[in-house]
């Protein structure tokens, strides 16, 4: 097989990489990819460092042995604590989802006052913050954990009054430092865009790092000749380390389609 | 070492079961205890059967060969869904905690309607209503899962509006069947028994399964001759499958005291 052909490898902890996925759907509607979500240990941004790695890194190792021609470290905290131990493992590009969000804030900001949400591990890992600093020198970047958003959008609580209060206690801080930009630092959090945009307010501008991460993988497929030329519709196909009818349940909400083809795998 | 002497084992995905380990220290004040907290999986309760039933012997496999007297299964979607696997590979007594607290609960009922609360796959399982149906056949027992008072637990929203708002929500269809016993089926929620009771009214007893199997391991320990005659005092030890300072800091509130032998273990 030509590695044009190959597919896009996407990780995530579970769920929240879908949002990726779809970004890439929408922008590479070409390219064939083929996710995997850790299903059976999720979620990752509660747990620590060391676990965390050792998690990405058997989920990378995983996708590329089925062959891929670039790897999205799709969740927040794996690419806080993960991506560099990912890329010194294989000769394929690694991207992850915090430079590329970083990137995307600082071109909306216009007050340089930048508010970043994200899990405990996540936010802890300071990963936004030095992305946000070497981007953007002369930022204010106000960080805050945000650990009850995952659940909520999970069980479909998105748009209710308590995901409300929920998100007016968590915002209460950055908003009060006057920030015009909210980076959304974990890929579950754009299911909650409508609450936490009706908090925020109209002066503030919403930046997912689902989509930027979509727009920086176009940018790579170019540089590197990368890009899927075959005329064959794309495959998308996803492994799951817990029970496939659960991910199929839960997903269609984050892909905003049907999901198909759904493979067991374990990972130990 | 005295058989008598060995430690009681308890098990569960995280920090739960420590509302189990609380209950026996304060209703067996002699007996050592030997626990295991998967914090790495952990939650179990969003999970499927078959991947909860595999953790569920690896942990009970990993206590079993550190020589424990009595193995308790401090999660109850563990006890839902893997205790007759677990009882099947060892000959020490296991007990679960699903059958003390359905005792526990078919004991304070009055008028015979019991309302249970668990995370989705305990609910799911049906492990409860069977439990009640046996002990008190008479009974109405109305289930539901109530997936965000993990999370609002373990991050110490407890006695917040917040916790307040998803308690209305879940219990509503309980209180409209006119309960007058409420059963906590998970171990994280005596964390959340100041809301619930407050939501519930007066009229409604909580049963809480962490004191009830505290109890049912005392009658047990009883029966077999087994409970501890050593003078010196008892030794409580932890293990954990994720970093164990995140297990102090978190663990401290679901045992209302400090921790001190915390060591970290692979299960894989």
């Amino acid at each position: 097989m030509d590695d044009n052909d190959l597919p896009i490898g996407v990780f995530d902890s579970g769920l929240g990489g879908l949002t990726v996925v779809r970004s890439i759907m929408e922008q590479l509607p070409d390219e064939s990819i083929l996710y995997l979500g850790d299903t059976a240990r999720v979620p990752y941004g509660t747990k620590s460092p060391a676990t965390v790695r050792r998690y990405a890194l058997q989920s990378a190792q995983t996708l590329l042995k089925r062959g891929i021609k670039v790897l999205i470290v799709a969740c927040n905290t794996a690419s806080a604590h993960g991506l560099e131990a990912v890329q010194g493992e294989t000769a394929v590009p690694v991207l992850g989802v915090v430079e590329p969000g970083a990137r995307a804030a600082a071109e909306a900001t216009r007050s340089g006052r930048i508010g970043v949400i994200g899990t405990r591990g996540t936010i802890a890992s300071g990963e936004y913050r030095r992305a946000l600093q070497s981007i953007a020198p002369k930022a204010d970047v106000y960080a805050v954990h945000c650990p009850l958003f995952v659940p909520l959008a999970e069980e479909g609580w998105s748009n209710t009054d308590v995901a409300e209060g929920v998100a007016r206690v968590y915002l209460a801080p950055l908003l009060d430092k006057g920030i015009d930009t909210l980076l959304l630092g974990c890929t579950h959090y754009p299911l909650l865009q409508d609450t936490l945009s009706q908090v925020a307010g109209d002066s503030v501008t919403i930046v997912d790092s689902a989509h930027a991460t979509a727009a920086t993988l176009a940018e790579v497929l170019d540089a590197m000749h990368l890009r899927r030329e075959n005329q064959s519709a794309p495959e998308y196909r996803y492994l799951v380390t817990d029970a496939p009818e659960l991910f199929r349940e839960g997903g269609e909400a984050f892909l905003g389609h049907p999901l198909d083809s759904v493979e067991w795998i374990d990972l130990q």
